[in-house]
């Protein structure tokens, strides 16, 4: 018997019993799945994040890993409730795009809604198809369930629409995906887009504040402790930091807001 | 061999070492234990949060749960460390209340007080019982000890005084069981008392805030961002929520205050 | 078979994929890798927490525990990465101390610096060598892995320079390891220095603040809520705290502070 993994990521937070509801209807259903959480702490409702979170972390996984992804807040209208089967594994959640950006990466196979009401639980709530929906699916996937079983194919579903990398005469525009808990400002900005700038200054601004010039560096630790550097993230982005300090505090910087990167 | 699943409850938080410390111990005990958090951000002494959370959570767990539930304010006194067993599983704890609302709602067959040394560790601190006493007991009880060797039998395990639902002419009186971490306001309003009522106002009023008049509906997405709802939460509670918003914030709402419900 | 246990202790919080990118690492590599969370909350940056929180909890772990422990300021600069075996298991992490008090006691049988590459992932970040270094070699020290294989031996390991106990006549000074989340105030003072103590006066003194005199009990609930307590916590260190209230706040104290202790 192999191994049956299934992550959760949510922006349910860990005060609540919500996160262990949905275990309990997992195990309750695949007693031998192995369940890891990727985080619960998605800023609530917001898609965007979410769908950066499991972009990062998908790749690390064991194929055939089902990814359970619960943003939803359109829970109890009629937006869908879908499966997601890439060459990797499986993403299970709502239909709006939170999922897409790690599937695409792995390839996509299929996509299916969740009709089935058999393989969710006997009574469905308004307010938490993370339960009694996405919870149930995630579980008779890792057993092994068909994915036909589940409901019919479709082939229109919600991409996301983050905003796109834009390439001027000697700059870069893009947006701030994430702050992280070291204060660390995540950017859209590939990394492979400014690989060869190793210690050459880049202008780097964050509108309304005026620009700053900063040093493009290997390792936190390459500047003296607070002082600001940019480099490109263990996720592959261009990451402004401080050495041993919050730069998001610094620079009054948080998720959502734009960034132009441009040479000196 | 059978899963065995263990669930933690506690006001420990996740900064400290002390829920890890209880994992250790059961696993040197029972190595095969599945541990699931329920969670360990109840409201620090709070016995009635933690008891809402455990009676949320109880009913989705495979049947066998051992659930090991600590927020103990009187740790180190003479109150009674005790095992409830139910027709669904297992609930291990101090004797204050606690676990008696999830126990009872899944059918007590009997109580017992842990006394027995030997299935303790083998120091027991003045401080920590959910390592020393709780965690011990929850694992030999997975690895299928009988209960009689753990302690005597009694019947006379400490119920939680939490405040009842009052019915008057027109009105329900409760109060704020818990505020989840979106903001939404649970009650101890059953839903059954106001099914049927689905799009009609009611008058909410958390005293001594004047009374607000809100329209029960069904999901949070059937009124605009930002608008105020009531709705059968996810518990089966009344539950007054903000779409995408946080109502207890915007009500100035928190655990333990009233509520009363009346029909306009 | 025999279960596999990889305990994780860490400054990443759990709002980011960080924690979940390591235990994908992990669980590719090893399956059945039982991974148990020791906290992922460590003051940033603390080595000192850090290794306080790691001592506090290996005791209590199954033997052949390895114990992967990421707090890292100085990742991407050529501060070695290295395991330590002990007679109860293992240690994973960056050589700055993190690790050393836990590991001297349970008495270290040799230690080496991480070097081979094919036992790391494949492309290694500036900035995350706990998913790309500590994780792989955590599993493969888990899967058996001769550790031999992994680099040379090393006999230079960086000790952790913490103030130590000073006596003086009739007094102890010495430091705040750790304020819980409860606001339990834990010092460096062990709590054999102070047996035989039980029901005395003491003088307490955080500098600048003026001492005061606190009784020293057995168990929290032992004096009225709100009111000062000394007591040998579980973890056997002095602690300050307030029955079902919140000592750090109270007495203004935060972790790297100055404690005298004087008898009265």
């Amino acid at each position: 018997m192999s191994a049956k993994f299934i992550s959760l990521t949510s922006d349910f937070g860990l005060k609540d019993p919500y996160v262990a509801e949905i275990k309990a209807v997992i195990l309750t259903i695949c007693p031998t799945a192995s369940i890891i959480d990727v985080t619960h702490e998605v800023e609530k409702f917001s898609i965007r994040t979410g769908a950066f979170m499991l972009a990062s972390v998908a790749p690390y996984f064991p194929k055939g890993t089902v990814h359970a992804a619960i943003v939803d807040p359109d829970v109890g209208t009629p937006r869908r409730p879908i499966i997601v089967e890439t060459s990797q594994g499986f993403f299970v959640g709502p239909d709006n795009g939170l999922m897409m950006i790690a599937a695409e990466a792995q390839g996509i196979k299929q996509t299916r809604v969740i009709e089935n009401k058999r393989l969710m639980l006997p009574y469905i709530s308004n307010t938490f198809h993370g339960r009694d929906v996405f919870a149930p699916a995630a579980a008779h996937i890792a057993n092994g369930s068909p994915l036909e079983e589940f409901g019919s194919k479709i082939t229109d579903a919600v991409k996301p629409e983050f905003a796109l990398v834009t390439r001027n005469r000697g700059s870069l525009e893009g947006e701030v995906l994430h702050v992280d808990d070291f204060g660390n400002i995540i950017t859209n900005l590939p990394g492979k887009e400014i690989a060869g700038f190793q210690e050459r200054l880049v202008q780097v601004e964050f509108p309304p504040h005026p620009p700053r010039q900063i040093k493009i560096f290997k390792a936190y630790a390459d500047v003296d402790p607070q002082e600001p550097l940019a480099l490109i993230g263990s996720h592959g982005y261009l990451e402004i930091a401080l050495n041993r300090g919050n730069a998001a505090r610094a620079f009054s910087v948080k998720t959502g807001n734009k960034i132009t990167l441009s040479k000196t």
